[in-house]
């Protein structure tokens, strides 16, 4: 007998007949005699209905009071659950983040799980019955207010609930059947992933995959919590995120796990920066400021007569407005030229804990990038991982090329095993 | 500077027009130098909604989840109206029933506050701010689990937080300018009361009168919260229920203050019930033993010859099925001859606190209903009520006969201070 902790995704629970749906394969892994938790997002677009509201009545909302209305969606699909539960004659309680004792910081939309003292979780499980509890939401211990975690956050309280209460397992049911080597809209011969490290798949969500979101399985590694990632929509075995990638010594590893790509980064570049100590330094001080989280750093060559280099850096799309207004508020005071902003860049990103120990890697990359034409703007690398910027409109191409060259490509398209909901 | 909790309902929110529209009402008080906490419901239908969600997972959802679910609805409310006042420059903050500390017992669906400990209330008013608390819904003191008030619910929350603040005054927003000495729907002449007292607003709420629940006009009995019955769509002023009806002594006291009426009513007639001691109580012990309140009661004069009688009560019609259905478990064991059951029944109840001193009133009743050929059924009568039960066709012609007998008819009729909504 497993404790398994399950997270079911809003698309999985986005309507009366989807909850009943889920609720039969709780009710079916009770009855196989595991202890199961569930962790569960609000229905469909209920999120985005509430924002909706919310800028009918205000253009910028107290981000409290966001925290608050948005918690309603959980409220009301965990209670869902689990009388569609108690209706299959399986005892099911529901508990909202506070109740199951997610204690967050207070940085309200985006909080950070500090703590989590599942005591009623537990109470629920001993007494035989199924827990479920609120993803995304958390409470703070000193003034007892509800927070969220920001998107994605449910996948981080189910693996956090996971490592409170020491489970065996944390499932996280989505509509595609695990972990691919590769994005299959963008490369129909992508395979799935049996097994991926924790490093390799931190990479992976830091460069752009979606299936699961950095702060889990940062929460899952750092908790050596087993992540299954799987499709709610069929019992296909999914893709475990593990410290280990095999169990099987016997069994080479694989070089590379994947390609990942990220179409929702910028680029701005500082001209005719003077090159003498601390601008450069100067220059991130003042963007960190402003709240953005800069990715990737080229710094030109100075050019001897001028005195003067280029600084290029990319950052969030959804963040270049503030970066930009950053930088030319402080102009004067720094000294650059000019700014130059460019949006239409792409980055995609190889991944494998494999290549540490195999320094061909990245002209293999660099080869298969300039045989298709393409042409590199910036390079990034960490010991598992190579990123190069391209034109967005290189991007696929890119990713496919980069997918070829790696041997990567299934012997056949298993696109029919991807996004079972024909979403 | 007066404490002012105002309460606003379901469809004085309805909509996020509705919602900017209320915030104003509240900004402005606040403005005016009042502080003010407020007490809302969920959006117009949104409680409705919940449930037929909850009817399509589970036939018979546990109460405990209904109540999870159901209070979803002020978390939306409270939320999007503490936005709205905080977008016009007045600082709001939004409580849920466990962080206002409405501390209730355990009887999910119908639970009864127990206590109130507005300690974080209470230091955002301190702070000069807005207090948007969520109506309807509390905590258990031990198992921190949600409870629901019921229907009406949120207007018990207003006035029992009045109570624990000390407020000056409890405003229940509604969408009629009051209360009125009948429902003007029927009697359009009715006139708008401005003062009545807490024993005939419970007399009339327990006969029918449905624009404030009996449970918070109780609890205002028993703290002394003066409340205030007005429209949230003018700014007239409405109805004070108060322990005095008139501070000025010099004015003399109208007998009558109204007129309810009441169509949810049934009446069941044990037929052939053996006369001898207990057997009444026998009855009355199996029907309330099925969780059913028996409203009136008649035996009739029993035949000498047979030894029997006919014994004919009223009961909420909802539970007509369940009175039924106990009594005929327990025919053999009681020994009456058969059951009848009638729902087309409806009472009249004719309230005032002058009555005591009054003794021909109840005459002048039955002759107002005698001239208007309507039969009298059932008779039940309080110190400061009398109710009849009539055939549910002549209800209201029976009480326009009352209205107009005891000189309640205005001058001219004020249909139109009444449902501002045209709802």
């Amino acid at each position: 007998m497993a404790l398994v902790v399950q997270k079911y995704g809003g698309s999985s629970v986005a309507d009366a007949e989807s909850i009943k749906r889920v609720a039969k394969r709780i009710a079916a892994a009770k009855r196989a005699g595991d202890d199961v938790v569930v962790v569960v997002s609000a229905m469909g677009d209920t999120t985005d209905d509430l924002i909706d509201l919310a800028q009918q009545v205000s253009p910028l909302p107290p981000q409290r009071e966001m925290d608050i209305l948005l918690t309603a969606g959980e409220r009301i699909s965990m209670s869902l659950l689990a009388m569609a539960i108690n209706n299959l004659g399986v005892k099911a309680k529901s508990f909202t983040g506070q109740q199951a004792g997610v204690i967050t910081d207070a940085v309200h939309g985006r909080a950070r799980i500090v703590d989590v003292v599942p005591t009623r979780v537990r109470e629920t499980v001993d007494r035989g019955q199924v827990a479920i509890v609120a993803g995304f939401q958390g409470v703070t211990e000193s003034t007892n207010d509800v927070t969220t975690l920001g998107r994605g956050g449910s996948d981080t309280t189910a693996v956090a609930l996971a490592a409170g209460l020491g489970a065996d397992v944390c499932e996280i049911y989505t509509d595609v059947d695990g972990v691919f080597t590769a994005d299959p809209r963008i490369v129909p011969a992508a395979r799935k992933l049996d097994r991926v490290s924790y490093d390799e798949m931190l990479e992976m969500a830091a460069s752009g995959a979606k299936v699961l979101m950095l702060r889990c399985v940062e929460y899952g590694r750092r908790y050596g919590v087993p992540i299954h990632v799987r499709s709610s929509f069929s019992n296909h075995t999914g893709t475990l995120v593990t410290n280990e990638k095999s169990e099987d010594p016997t069994v080479e590893q694989p070089i590379i796990a994947g390609v990942a790509h990220d179409r929702s980064e910028a680029k701005i570049t500082v001209v005719g920066v003077p090159d003498v100590p601390g601008k450069a330094a100067r220059i991130f001080q003042v963007v960190a400021g402003a709240g953005v989280n800069i990715d990737m750093i080229v710094q030109n060559v100075s050019v001897a007569a001028t005195g003067l280099t280029d600084i290029s850096f990319t950052l969030p799309a959804d963040d270049g407005a503030a970066g930009m207004a950053a930088l030319t508020e402080r102009q004067p005071d720094i000294g650059f030229a000019s700014l130059q902003y460019d949006d239409t860049i792409g980055k995609v990103s190889l991944i494998g804990a494999g290549m540490k120990s195999h320094p061909g890697v990245s002209a293999q990359l660099f080869a298969a990038l300039s045989d298709a034409g393409i042409n590199i703007e910036m390079i990034s690398t960490s010991e598992i991982r190579i990123s190069v910027v391209t034109r967005a409109d290189d991007l696929d191409e890119a990713v496919r090329a980069i997918h070829t060259a790696f041997d990567l490509d299934a012997d056949q398209e298993q696109a029919v095993v991807y996004g079972g909901t024909g979403r």
